[in-house]
């Protein structure tokens, strides 16, 4: 069965986005540290990336306007907004978990769960996530877009392996 | 000058207690797995605790009833009550910044920030706490009592290390 993964990073207090939505605050704690990518090592283990509105809106006007970023995967976009769907992105206007439970059923690599929370929460909830991937960044934020929404729901977790590189430190989960 | 140290356990969604303020989560992933005793490392390290009142009274009337725990540093338990001072248990009115600040102007070991909320909070805001011992528990705890409550100071941190055990991952921070 493909693996869903929430691949994200998070501040030390849990937010995946400042309150204006911002991501500018994500590197690590030096801007000359050589950096370990293993953003491009997981991007090989996926095919196909699902995320909202917010996020996909994010990317195109903000992150990357000029190319969209992930031709080398399949994209699902949920919305409630009728768009016309290409090759690489798809509206969809089902829930989440519809969406992450179909794509399970096909054949192919790791399915990627980007974000944002309204996506992320249900999934979590309904122990839909296969592998909890989360890089810390070495921020208190104070304010912003909580990963973990408080839904109290407790789910149990098994460290699979950590790595840190220039003050990130990346957590790696499966559910126990 | 002492250093003034956070140690403390959050589940991975940010909380340091659940709803009831009860800490029954607090374990690793295996009660067989053989656990690093970093928390008796770091009692060596310090003479001084400083708390509020509920988690004093946490410790007095459920971790611990028969016996105060912290027998070899002076504890300072903030709270409006006004109670009968010990040589070991000191209780104060003062807030948590002028009681740190006071702690700090002594000489001594290290000066420990025990919890809960309504004392870390101010501690971080003004910029008092020194290093950041956060042990981050595997278990995603749906609800409870936040160590990070929002209030628009953005705080940028060096990570110093990181060891795991028992699924349990202490991160350790400085200020930038």
């Amino acid at each position: 069965m493909r693996k869903v993964i929430l691949f994200i990073a998070i501040s030390l207090d849990g937010f995946i986005a400042d309150q204006n939505g911002k991501v500018d605050w994500l590197n690590g704690q030096s801007d000359h540290e050589e950096t370990l990518d293993s953003c491009s090592a997981f991007m090989e283990t996926v095919d196909t990336v699902i995320m909202g509105w917010n996020t996909y809106h994010q990317i195109i006007t903000e992150l990357s306007p000029d190319q969209w970023i992930y031709q080398n995967m399949t994209s699902y976009v949920i919305t409630h907004r009728e768009l016309p769907s290409t090759d690489t992105i798809r509206f969809t206007q089902s829930d989440p978990c519809n969406v992450v439970r179909t794509q399970k059923r096909k054949t192919g690599k790791g399915i990627w769960i980007c974000g944002g929370g309204t996506i992320i929460q249900p999934l979590i909830r309904n122990g839909l996530i296969d592998e909890y991937y989360i890089s810390v960044i070495p921020t208190i934020l104070g304010a912003g877009i909580r990963l973990f929404e408080e839904n109290n729901t407790e789910i149990k977790l098994k460290l699979s392996r950590t790595q840190s590189y220039n003050g990130i430190t990346e957590l790696v989960y499966t559910p126990r």
